[in-house]
């Protein structure tokens, strides 16, 4: 019976459902969204990655979710699409908290992806973006901050060459997730020198996922707050 | 006032010391020996990454410390000189579980390395190894017993395409972070196949070190369960 | 005198002839296309990774043929268009079964190309899509039928971290043919992570071909199981 | 019951019984050959990458088991011991041919390692070593032979640029397996250009295994030829 | 006295003057077409990498020079503009035979490029497309008809393995220089594999230029011939 | 006559030749020393990269020399041996101040091979090392008393992550030379991760040299205070 | 209080603010824009790599600022747009000369990137494009020239195969800044070869910033004018 | 008959036969040499890229060699040894003088086994060591001297960034055939920078062997002029 070897997936299923829209095309979104809510599940949607165009094109499709007491919200700077149901659906409790912070402004999208996850997952999220190494001394009074609010991990959302993730690391002491962005032209450019400077990082604490996975971090946050209660 | 921000730093050297001995010779590693012991640190000193008969020149000439009281224990699968003085320090209280597992044989050594730093750092630890993805059955018992007896977050150092850490994600709630080793030859050998796979896993649930650094994953490992008290 | 020399290759034509769309223009394909119908052919001529604007393009040029008797079935998924005609081709008779599955539905263009190959080739295909890692217990019952139902070789399409195969080969005991997809983004994202993953598979039994080649999967079961008779 | 969904394993463990050496250290091999041995099985049992300095250490400790009646042949070029017990180990049966080329008396090595783990699991083996491209007359008659002897699959080992591969299986039907060997220096060399050049390979009918993996080319050709009895 | 150093510049000038479009705007082509038509020049002026519609915005924009008697010629295959008057330029004499093979049809463009050059410096080319290495029956006439010409060197322009410049260079005994192109997806694509596979290649007697280069594969083939006279 | 326009020439050899010895063997070494003493120079002789082993065996080698007046002074960190003669040489004038910093004690090697090159070509240099981004506060201290002595210029040696040299090129206004060490193990190590980080820096103001070139830092360092006279 | 120890920022932020337009949108870029024109500032606004697309639609969107009185300059080779405002801001005084030279037309941009930056930034620049190492000669005169006139530095733009940056710092003796351009195709080619060949110069006395990075080079010419005075 | 295919093999045969000790052991050597001279030939045997110590071991095992009137001559630059029989072979006619540069000391190991092969393959060959971009100066005159003396060819080798290939092709009108050295260290190093750069060249006229292949540079250059006479 291999259902009882899949430890603890009816809590891990707790997470919302995500479709990575990138690389799906039209129609087969549709037939994934349309089959999922016929089926009957306790959490929102969510359609990851996906262009503003792509949504428009879906929302014209899916009319008849709405007649039925869907609610259609897009995230433009997420990039995410949610379906939820309030009849059927119920948020997420409250896990804890955590801090997501980034170097630049063009770090948000992948921080707003990381957030919009994390929230629909039960976490109560702080930020505090564009606090980059370069002037260093924006980010010590947010970080402290942070602290003191009292979150469980924070992550770290950084392109170039993503030395602000060392630095947050040699200043706290909860896990520091590393999200190397795709931000940098040149040797290095689109998230390589940060993810290599991230995994090489002299300050011990930090663990990565991949460039740009926004979605990953804030899942792997949210194992650690469900398991800290 | 720079110590003021250096938040929660207290805690965290609670974390026994840890220096790289790879890429120092021995005087300069006999200096900071010496130099660390002179101080009054209530943690036990980690050399780490020594070969055996380094180890062995370091011994002579350490001779003066244990007679001083200090206890050199070294531990020739994980590579890790430990220097103790049961007068000055007292082991860390348990913080929680810790759960590693490796994918072969070859991956011990790596997987031994976090065990030293996670156990010094005050972790209960329980391992499982050689449970790879070949014959995949021998892994579900193994992981099914780790969840029952509670641990916090499991550290998977598997090497060669590293697959293994995609599985234990699919299988279990806790956070996973994946230690790719440098087992394998050929393209993506040394440990770029785990890397990349860990990276790209379509698993959820994973952050990664870099490669061979099981120092790292225990520390991160232990900043989960020290904020899961 | 060459010709002797070039052993088997009377058997081997008897795959249907493919023309890599890709990289060539309009022009330079109706002028191929044109030329293989003129000639004696007993088989079907497809054209490979041909766009579907292309293939509109190509109809509109290619009336003649389809008034002459010729049949154009072009395939969106596969991107594959296939000329056949019914007086002058015959299809192949069934050489055995090949099995070919896929870890998710964006794999499902390469295995749709493979299946067509191999079809065309004579092979009698068994499909299995979106089986992947993450719930690996999708996995099993559609493995043991394909078994039951006497596949000779499992062509096995996968993206990202492309464990499924060595999952696959650990299960199965016909020769699993890997093929890469250029599924995922950031490092090892394109193909790459699966491609080094399947190389350095930790279970035996697995060659692979190059990142989202399809066709060269296909014609490489066909030479197993036309031998195989 | 996990067992039940391990199609085949059954019949796969037919295959020798391989441990890989490399990265192992003598203890450990040592503990694995002595565990195998007290257990019943009807295979003998291979160590490969097993360097000749190493093996000579491994007899001395393991004259208890020659005692026993085991049998220790250490076969130089492939780098492989047999340990072999005539009372308790059966040769498996013959399931076909198998042709083994190479393009240099520098990947002879890795053609070597493939035939024991080929003949070792019930395969024929014929071989033709040094037929390389840049005198390609000499592999012409090569190939004939082996294809009138009926080998049911070819492995072609090749380093520098591999081209053989393509010429091969421009040549013959049945399948093509392609071995790079890490021969070469410079740019593409230690097998890279081998590698790439097999995948991008202009010829159909080729699968790859990786670098110098002259052991998984040989469990794949077994699994060919097995099904096809 | 630096001119007395620039040895044999005055011979090389010889060569018709080549303007890369790719990478410079209209407005900096048309700047330096009609500098050069100002001066004093006994060569053609070819303009390479220029797109069809780069070449119609150009064409509008240079019709005063065709009233002054400047033929503007545009080969679509080969990307060239070429610029003469045959009033002030004559064609230069012709220094020699050079032979261009190609392996497919998608190397066609770049050949191309190679034949207008080498044309515009002086050569008599002969050209054989599409000859490559799966079905290598169809090379060996066309080599022979060459080499019996009294082609001096020959280029080989080569995609995905690009094994074609191993097999020639392995049967005549001219210079041969190596062309990969920039075909094939997947790993080694775009000319990696066969750039490697031609430095790597077992055959001696192989020069290479870089990907897609085939003016500079050209250019080279006019200095092997001019000193050959 | 090409002296004259060798500009800077004169002046620029006032930096202490330098011979990298690494590559070379002991009777070439021999050669040119002895070539060089016996000419009429200015300045110290500096053999870089030079292994204690074959200092040895140079020093027996060159008692010639001694008796001769020339001193031998072998730096053991640096890896320099200075051949000097008092009664030809005197030594470069001071041109200024140039600070050197390292993240490690690991980098210690570099930044004195960098100290020794520029004081020996005519520079004050001001040292701090160890003081790397895991405990930022001990690096504030000691870059205020660098400025406040004035120093012209900041050599940064810095590996792993290299994340050093964005912080003090984000606090001083001085040019900041960064120099990736080889320190670091797993992807991104042995400097790959620092040059990347450093060029990809969001810190303006930092120019780099190659992965461990202290030499070159020095010699670019001087070219900044001699100009700044 | 951080402040104190951010030695010399005073006097660094005497350069121009400077926005990266690359990778933030048109809603982003107004907010930023706006934010900083409503602040008391010396210096002019300088938003880089602004296509002009994008330029003109901001320009629609900022009319309230020229009617404010400030002016938009928007430089079309270097991609900068120029906010300035005669009654806030005074140009910076002139620091210095810096020579920018160029190997071909096609590295311009980059180097009128770095002329606008430090021109801005308080420096005099001496421009000598299009000079490269084919055709030697031509380069001689220029650099004589630039020296002549004092420039305290000089920055080489150089794409391709990079070798004028290793020609000039072997003829001068002031610091030389390469910047490498991303001009070239095939292997090395966006800048790659010339980036590694900057960095291997056997030329002494080079430094490098990143691909392209005309800003870059431009700050770090002025942080060595600016501390030359 | 395959044989009237080998275009011109008949003449090209009289190259020197050449191995590649590298990659074979020392029993494998003496069985090819021999073999080779107990055949029939005309040409002197070249064992190239052979250690001291392994020409120590064979020069012992081949003394029954000597004893039949064979001559062994090491060379201890170029690594090669050259194994004649005055009664049997007799050395090739001159075909033509091939002039060889390089940029360092350290570059001559490879131009030494260049110009070994080129002279017993039956070229007359003018060297010209250590003239590097470095002190561009020392160059013009030695090649200004080849140029006179009537070069056919000329081979540059040259480590680091390798820009002496493209200066020399800047100036000279005969073929550049560009050998990268595996000299420099770093980002690359080991030939890849000049690698990079010469197939990058802006100085057109140049052909390319693999890093420190001075053996197919050396019969490249034999195919030029012996099809030159
Ligand atoms: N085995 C290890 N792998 C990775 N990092 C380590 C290891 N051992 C110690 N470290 C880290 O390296 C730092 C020591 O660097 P160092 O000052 O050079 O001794 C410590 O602060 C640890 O964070
Ligand atoms: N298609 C081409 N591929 C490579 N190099 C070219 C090509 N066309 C022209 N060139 C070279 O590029 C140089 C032109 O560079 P530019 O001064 O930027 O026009 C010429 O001197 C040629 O050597
Ligand atoms: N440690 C070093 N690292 C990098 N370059 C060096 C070093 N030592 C000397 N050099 C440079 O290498 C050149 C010497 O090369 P060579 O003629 O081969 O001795 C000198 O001109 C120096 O510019
Ligand atoms: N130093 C060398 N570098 C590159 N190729 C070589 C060298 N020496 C010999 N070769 C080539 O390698 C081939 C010998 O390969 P093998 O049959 O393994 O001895 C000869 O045919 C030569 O073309
Ligand atoms: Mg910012
Ligand atoms: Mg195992
Ligand atoms: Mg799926
Ligand atoms: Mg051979
Ligand atoms: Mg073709
Ligand atoms: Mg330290
Ligand atoms: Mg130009
Ligand atoms: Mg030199």
């Amino acid at each position: 019976q291999i259902a009882k070897l899949d430890i603890g997936r009816e809590n891990r299923t707790g997470f919302p459902e995500a479709i990575l829209a990138q690389g799906k095309d039209h129609d087969d979104l549709l037939i994934i969204i349309n089959g999922y809510c016929t089926k009957k599940n306790s959490n929102n949607l969510l359609i990851t990655r996906l262009d503003k165009n792509d949504y428009n094109r879906l929302k014209k499709d899916l009319k008849h979710l709405e007649e039925k007491g869907y609610n259609l919200d897009y995230n433009n700077k997420a990039k995410i699409l949610i379906i939820s149901n309030e009849s059927k659906n119920k948020l997420s409790t409250n896990y804890g908290k955590i801090g997501i912070i980034t170097g630049g402004t063009s770090d948000i999208p992948i921080a707003e992806e990381a957030k919009v996850i994390a929230e629909q997952g039960g976490a109560e999220v702080l930020t505090s973006y564009d606090v980059g190494v370069a002037g260093i001394n924006r980010l010590f009074p947010q970080l402290a901050k942070m602290v003191k609010e009292g979150v469980k991990t924070i992550i770290v959302c950084a392109g170039m060459e993503g030395a602000l993730t060392s630095v947050v690391a040699g200043l706290v002491d909860v896990p520091v997730i590393g999200v190397p962005t795709s931000v940098g032209y040149g040797i290095g450019g689109k998230g390589k020198a940060a993810l290599y400077g991230m995994l090489q990082s002299c300050a011990p604490g930090i663990a990565v996922v991949n460039i740009d996975n926004g979605f990953g971090a804030a899942v792997f946050a949210l194992t650690i707050i469900k398991n800290n209660k």
